[in-house]
C-alpha cells in the first residue's frame, strides 16, 4: 500500500556541526536500508530546497508510523502524507 | 529531468454528462500514450480525492509546458509544480 | 485500517429541492448499510454546520477511495484525510 | 455530550530527555484514567504525526476546559475544538 | 451553556429582491423570538460588514445545532463557533 | 462605542513561573477594575484554550488602544479588534 | 474618530455594462459628497488593482457602518477596516 | 510619488529594555524627522496594535528602500507596500 | 523605475471561444507594443500554468496603473505587484 | 533553461555583526561570480524588504539545485521557485 510522503527539514540554527553531520549519516543509513527493503519505494530532492518527496510502499498505517518516526531526523521534520491508490488511466499493474 | 506534478480536477457542476466523459476519455488516451512514451513517469490517484500525483520526465520547462497544457482536463485543473533532482540518499542511478 | 474523514458538503444554490431530497436519501442508505457492514465505524455531525467527522474501518487505500467515491454527494463535498493507528496511551486493543 | 479534539504536540527542542519523558509518562497516566473514566471516549494517533484525534463526553464546555487545561503536555499542544452532534444518518442511539 | 458564534452572510447576487427581503423578515423575526426566550443572548452587528456576533445559551450541542440549522439565512452563511466558559477573573457569577 | 476584542495569551516557555504568577495577578486584578468600571464589559473564556472574548465599551479608538495597551499581558498576547454596532434585529435599546 | 478602510471591487463577470457605469458613476458622487463633507478624509487608488486605500473621519462605529453600507458599490466590495488612534511619533495634531 | 505602508513590530522578548528604549527613540526621532521633511506624510497608530499604517511620498522606489531600510526599528519590522495613485473619485489633486 | 508584475488569467468557463480568441489576439497585440517601447521589459510563461511573471519600466506608479488596466485581460486577471530597486550585488548599472 | 527564484532572508536576531558582515560579504562575491558565467541573470531588491527576484539560467533542475545551496545565506532564507519557458506575446528569442 503506497502513500505519498512529503518532508521538510529544518535543524535549529545553534545545532552543533558534529550533530547535525551525526544525525544526517544516520537519517541516510537507515533511508537506504529502508529503499533495499522496499518500505521506501521512491526518494527525490525538490530542486533549491531542504525537502524530499517520497514514495512509502508499508502493510498498513501503523508501519507508515513506525517507519517515519524511527528517523533521526523526525524531531526536525514537517511531513505531510496523503494515501495513495492505482489510478484509472495508469498503465502499470497494482498501485505502481 | 524530473518535475514532480500533482493535479486537482474540477469539472463545472452544469458540464452535461456526455462532455464530461468524453473529456475523460481522451485525457486517458494522451495520458497512456505520454506514459508508454515515458514521458509521464509516475501517475498515482490520491485516495478519496479527485487529484493525483505525478512525476513528469522531459527535456526541459517548455516541453513540460507544451505536455501539461494539451492535456484536455488543463482548463479544469490546478497544478502545482515543483523540480527534482536526485536525493544523496537515494540508491538509484541519476534522478530515479 | 483506520482513517479520519472530514467531510463538507456544499450543494448548489440552484439545485433544485427534490434533487437535494433525492441525494441525501440515497446518501442515507448507503451511510447507513456501510455502518451496518462495519466500514463506517463512527459517524457525527458537528455542531452548527453541514460537515461530518467519521471514522473509516478499510482494508486498504484502493478500499476507502472506492467508498467514498461512490457516495452520492461525493461531487458536492470537500473530504479530508488523515491515516489512522493505536495511540500509546489508548486503552483499547488495536487500532479500535 | 461529546466534543472533537485534535491535539497537535511540539516539546521545545532543548527540553531535557527526562523532562519529556517525565511528562509523558503523568501524560499517559492521565490519558488512561481518563479513558477509564469515559470522559476520553476516542484516542487515535496520527500516523506519521505527532498528533492525535480524540474525542471527549463531558457535561460541559466547563468541564471540557478542565479536563484538558490539566493535560501535563497542554502547554506544549495546539488544540483545535468542534462540538459533535448526532448525525441524522447515525445508527447508533444518542450522540455515539 | 455559551457558545460564541460568528456568522457572516453572503447572498447570492442574482437573487431576486423580494426573496432576500422576505428571507430577512422571517430571520429577524426568529432571531428576536430567540432573544425574547434567552437562547440567543447577545448580537451585534460588525461595523462595515454583513457580519454578527452572537452568543448563544443553550442546553446542549444539539440545541445549538438546531437553532442555527433553522435560521432562513442559514445556507448562505458562513459560521464559526467557539464554546465558552466562566473566565477566572470575570466579576460575574456562572459563565455570564 | 463597543469593539469585539479576541486576545490570544503565549507566555515564553521559559519565563519563570514567579514571573508568570505575578504577571497573571496583576493581568486580573486590572481586569476586574475595568470590569467594575464598565469599561470591559464582557470576559470568556473560549473552552480548551488560552484564549479570551471580551467586549470592550469605549469612549473612542485611543480610550481602546490605552486600556489595552497597559494590560500587564499585552506584549504576549495576540488580539484581533472588530467595532461593533447595534443589529437591526437585536431586541436591546442601543448597542447592547 | 478615524478608520483605516481597505475595499476592494469585484462585479460580477456578467453585469451589464450600463449597469456597472450607473453604479460607478453613483458611487462617484456619494465618494466625493462625503469628502466634501470631511467623513471621507483619504482617497487612493492601488496602483495596479481595482482596490482603494481610505482613511473615514467618523462620530462612532455606528456612523462607519452606515457610510459603508449605502455607498452603491458596498455589495460588490470586501472591506477590512482598522481602528486608527494617533501615533505617538506623529507631529500631526489629534490623530491627523 | 506614494505609497502605502504597514508595518508590525515585534521585538524579541529578551531585548533588554534600555536597548529597546533607545531604539525607540532614535525610530522617533527619524520619523520626525522625515515627517518634517514631507517624505513621511502619514503616520498613524492602528488602535489595540504595535503597528502603524505610513504614507511615504518619495521620488522613486530606491528612495523608499533606503528610507525604509534606516530606520532603527527595520530589522523587527514586516513591512508591506502598495503602489498608490490618484483615485478618479477623489477631489483633490494630484495624488493627494 | 521597475516593478514585478505576476499576472494570474482566469476566463470565465462559459466565454465564448471567439471572444476568447479575439481577447488574446488584442492583449498579444498590446504586449508586444509595450515591449517594443520599453514599458514592459521583460515578459516569461510559468511552465505549466496560465500565469506569468513581468518586469514593466514605467515612470511612476500612475502610468503603471494606466499600462496594466488598459490591458484587455485585466478584467480576468489576478495581479500581484512588488516594486523593484537595484540590488546592491547586481553587476549592472542602474535597476537593470 | 530559466527559473524565476524568489529569496526571503531572515538572519537570527543573535547572529554577531562580524559573522553577518562576513556571510553578506561571501555571499555577495558568489552572486557576482554566477551573475559573470552567465547563471544568475538578473537580480533585483524588492523595494522596502530583506528580499530579491532573481532568474537563473541553468543547464537542468540539478544544477539550479547545486548553485542555491551553495550561497552562503542559504541556511536563512526561504527560497520560492516557478520554473520559466518563452511567452508566446514574448518579442525575444528563445526564453530571453
Amino acid at each position: 500500500m503506497l502513500f505519498h510522503v512529503h518532508m521538510r527539514v529544518a535543524l535549529p540554527g545553534d545545532m552543533p556541526a558534529e550533530t547535525a553531520a551525526e544525525l544526517k549519516a544516520r537519517e541516510k543509513a537507515l533511508a537506504q536500508a529502508l529503499q533495499q527493503s522496499g518500505h521506501w519505494r521512491h526518494l527525490w530532492r525538490i530542486a533549491g530546497a531542504y525537502e524530499n518527496i517520497s514514495v512509502f510502499d508499508v502493510a498498513d498505517n501503523s508501519e507508515l508510523h513506525e517507519l517515519l518516526t524511527q528517523l533521526p531526523l523526525f524531531p526536525y521534520m514537517q511531513i505531510d502524507i496523503r494515501p495513495l491508490c492505482r489510478h484509472p488511466s495508469s498503465i502499470h499493474d497494482g498501485d505502481r
